[in-house]
């Protein structure tokens, strides 16, 4: 387990699994309950975000998973076609992220014995393609160490919006990945300034690499009713059973996020570690910064998705996302001004963050 | 002549004139240079600006004209296809006020001898149609001595948008006219304020009623060849001749504004007289004013011509008009969001008067 750096690591035993959840729904109008931000070609390039996540994955590993809600299933299926059709596994309705990715873990070792699993976001995106594959190259070697091993953002600002992992020692003999002291929640801006300031700290990007073994196995401990709802669920997965079962068991599993169920305790015990890196990492939250991720044209208009001008009268900078006609913004500094076939949004980057509201406005009113 | 209050001034000889000329460019992209402002239903009534003028002014006088830019001259005649074709008078471009009242004046002469002639903007709205009325009554009383008389809005604010009308004595013989000392160019805030508290001053709202004998007589005085100019083009107006007389006259016309060409200079040697009047008068010259004439509903929304709900979220008021969707507003203060066929504008009604720049930035852009 020490020769991480003198020759590739294999990554023959990694299973990956997206778990495509939450609708994002500060990217209101773009994202719906019926369109959830995976599924959205958020930057314009012509694919969405599940399509890079599934296509940077595929290859690193042949076998993907994704844990999505049933209703959009067929949406995930459509858009990824190379997959095959039963490694899109349907929630039945959403509970959290450690009921996702446990049953995955179990499913996993019901179809094929225990094995490394990697997972990872559905609509996060990054740009460094060769830092990640090296990245998990290296949490799949310290994963097989008995670690759950996380991938941490080497932070780029003084964040609030993330939360924060603090390393401690080298791991031995895992080249490039640390131990983890804690995990911490999402900061204020002073705390996130010092944490930057004294370094040894990295953004949680939701990002676990462990053995199926190894995260059953806590789970077993910390919460063994919900490791044996999935264990039972994924028993009946592939039979005539798994309707009635899914019907009987999931609604009763404990709805918790990986991080409090496993990262946190299990770090407080010694056995995280975390693998640093540079990845050109983007979790776009909303329109703020989805504006930061985009090139503005020469007058500071980002468009996407649109074939019509914009115009800028006593105003500086924009962001306009579809709509079918020209638009011109008079004395609004970084206007938002977002059209779907649904609903209009105007609002202002500093504001982006309220849009979480918006639907819920209109139902309101 | 001083029996106007004893029984009611006969309206016999009056002619009224609607110049309809003038895009309203701060109301873009409602209004465009195929679509001016007078031809907007812009309160959502169901009626358009010219419509509401031509009914309030045909209840005074039979005989209404328009004087039109030739584009618009069918698209008026289909909205007022009760006057006949030959009161609608295209102007082949554009040459200000003057030009297109005192050819009204010519061609009124020419048809009919000289009669009282009201001229009044398509494009204000008036909402006290009985005080209207017996303004225009004064009015014409009061024409009949010989005056060139102008109907003056009594201030309900210290506006610096339009220009004022210093009254002086009563004119005699005619109650509630008065003789005016001088008009006066739009004042600053501070002025305006000082204005109206002095009192005695009124707003110029472009409402004149004067002889067509007298108003073309001040012309051949002051602007000799205009006058020789709209009398040789009235001549041959109902003619073969017209279409040539125009082409080879009409663009030597002097382009002025009647402010300008009579009202300054005749109330300077004595010969205005002004009939104050509160008529809920209303020039509507961008969105913040639109927005003030309009009845927001619980949540401080004022909505035009839309079938489908406006949210808003930390946000105070907004004047949403046109769109086909719902449009949800964030974190922005009486935002304005025009959508037409053409365009979308976003802007606040504090900014509203710079929308007369809009078009261009698409332009330029």
């Amino acid at each position: 387990m020490n020769d991480s750096t003198s020759s590739p690591v294999s990554l023959d035993d990694l299973v990956v699994v997206i778990p495509a959840g939450g609708v994002g729904s500060r990217l209101w109008p773009l994202s719906q309950p019926s369109r959830p931000k995976f599924l959205l070609d958020l930057l314009g390039t012509g694919s969405t975000l599940i399509q890079d996540t599934v296509a940077r994955l595929q290859a690193l590993a042949d076998d993907v998973y994704i844990v999505t809600g049933a209703r959009h299933a067929d949406a995930v299926a459509g858009q990824v076609p190379q997959l095959p059709g039963d490694r899109i596994v349907g929630e039945p309705s959403p509970r959290d992220s450690m009921a996702a990715i446990a049953l995955a873990a179990a499913l996993i070792e019901q179809r094929r014995g225990p094995a490394v699993m990697g997972s990872f976001a559905a609509d996060h995106v990054i740009t460094e393609s060769a830092a990640f594959a090296e990245a998990v190259r290296t949490a799949v070697a310290a994963a097989r160490t008995g670690k759950v091993v996380t991938i941490g953002i080497t932070p780029t600002e003084p964040s609030s919006a993330f939360g924060y992992i603090r390393q401690a020692g080298a791991l031995e003999g895992v080249d490039g990945a640390f131990e983890v002291a804690e995990f911490t929640e999402k900061p204020d801006a002073e705390t996130a300034a010092r944490m930057l300031a004294d370094g040894g700290y990295v953004w949680n990007a939701g990002m676990f690499v462990v053995g199926t073994d190894v995260l059953l196995g806590h789970l077993a401990h910390q919460l063994p009713s919900l490791e044996a709802g999935v264990r039972e669920i994924a028993a009946a997965w592939d039979t005539d059973a798994r309707d009635e079962v899914l019907a009987r068991v999931w609604p009763t599993l404990t709805k918790i996020a990986i991080d409090h169920a496993i990262a946190e305790p299990v770090a407080a015990a010694g056995g995280v570690a975390v693998v640093p890196a540079s990845l050109g990492w983007h979790d776009i939250g909303d329109f703020d910064s989805l504006a930061s991720m985009l090139t503005p044209d020469a007058q500071g208009v980002v468009a996407v998705g649109r074939d019509h001008g914009v115009g800028l009268v006593g105003a500086e900078k924009a962001l306009v996302v579809g709509g079918d006609r020209p638009v011109v913004i008079v004395g609004v500094d970084d206007a938002v001004v977002v059209q779907t076939q649904e609903a209009l949004l105007v609002t202002t980057r500093a504001q982006s963050q309220r849009v979480k509201d918006a639907a819920a406005s209109l139902e309101a009113e």
